[in-house]
C-alpha cells in the first residue's frame, strides 16, 4: 500500500463527518498566505484557519516567484482578497544548499541545466524583505499595502514578524 | 485590527501548546502533496495530515508550473519525498475565466500585459492529467512512478481519483 492509499482512508472519513457543503468561493478572511511547503509548517493548526478562510499559496522556501505573482493576482483581482501574509521558518532546507550547486549536481546526474532558479537563500529575514519587495513591485498585484512577513520557529511553534 | 493581526492571536494559542518542536527536516510520510490554493480545500483536515508528514505545494488551479516543477525536484532530491500527489476541486476560480480574457483586463487596467499564463482551464481531469503528464515528462523530477491526481468535491467533501 502506497503512502497515498493510506491518506485516502483519511479522506473518507473526511468526507464522511463533512458538514461545509455550502461555502462561498471568495475566501472568507479576504487573505492569502503565501507560505513555505516545509512539512512542520501547518498553516490551519498555526493560524487557526478555517475551510473558506484563505487562500493559502505555499513552494519550496515560501519564495515568490512567477508563479505567486500569478496566483496572488487571480486571488486579489478574481476572488476579492486584500492582505497578503509571507511565512518562512527556521531550520529551512532553501538554506542549506545553494543554486550553484544544486543545479551544477542535476546538470552532472541528468546531462540538464535546470532552466530555473533554486531560488535557495542565505538569510531567512532578508529573503521574507526580498519577497515582500517582489509582491510591492509587481504590476498586477493591485493591493500591496498590507503585506506582512513572518518566521515561523519550528522549535518553539512561534510566529515571529519580520521588521521591515 | 487587520485579519492578520487576528491570525496572530491564533498563532499565539498554537505556540502556547506546541509539542511538536524535535521533529525532522525530510516529510515522514515521504510524500508531496500539490493542491490548488482554493480556501474550502484544507489538505490537512481532508488527508488527516500533521505536523512533520509531507511537503504541501498550492497555487492557484493546483497546476504545474517551473516554479512547481522546481519544489517537487527540491522535495525529492533534498528532502526524500517519493511519491506525489494532485489535487484539483469541483467550483474552481480557474474554469471560470480565460487566459486572454484575464489577460485582456489586466492589460487594459495597468497598461502591461502579463508575462505569465493565468493556467485557466475549461475540464477539471484533462488538467489534472495534464498536471500529471508535466510532472512525468520533468527531467530533473527523479520518481514519477507514483503520481496520482485527484478532485476534491466541495459540495460533498469526497475526494475522487482522476482515471489516466
Amino acid at each position: 500500500m502506497s503512502v497515498i492509499d493510506e491518506l485516502l482512508a483519511n479522506a473518507e472519513r473526511y468526507a464522511a463527518t463533512f458538514d461545509k457543503g455550502t461555502l462561498p468561493l471568495p475566501p472568507a478572511k479576504r487573505v492569502a498566505v503565501l507560505a513555505c511547503m516545509d512539512a512542520r509548517l501547518n498553516p490551519y493548526g498555526l493560524l487557526g484557519l478555517r475551510e473558506g478562510d484563505a487562500h493559502v499559496i505555499r513552494n519550496a522556501g515560501g519564495v515568490v516567484t512567477a508563479d505567486e505573482r500569478r496566483s496572488l493576482a487571480i486571488s486579489q483581482r478574481l476572488l476579492g482578497t486584500r492582505e497578503i501574509m509571507l511565512i518562512h521558518h527556521t531550520d529551512c532546507g532553501m538554506l542549506t544548499f545553494t543554486d550553484d550547486d544544486f543545479k551544477r549536481q542535476i546538470h552532472s546526474e541528468t546531462g540538464i541545466k535546470p532552466d530555473w532558479s533554486a531560488e535557495a537563500f542565505a538569510d531567512l529575514e532578508e529573503d521574507v524583505r526580498q519577497s515582500i519587495a517582489r509582491i510591492k513591485a509587481d504590476p498586477f498585484i493591485p493591493h500591496t499595502d498590507i503585506v506582512r512577513g513572518f518566521i515561523y520557529d519550528v522549535a518553539t511553534g512561534k510566529l515571529n514578524e519580520v521588521p521591515v
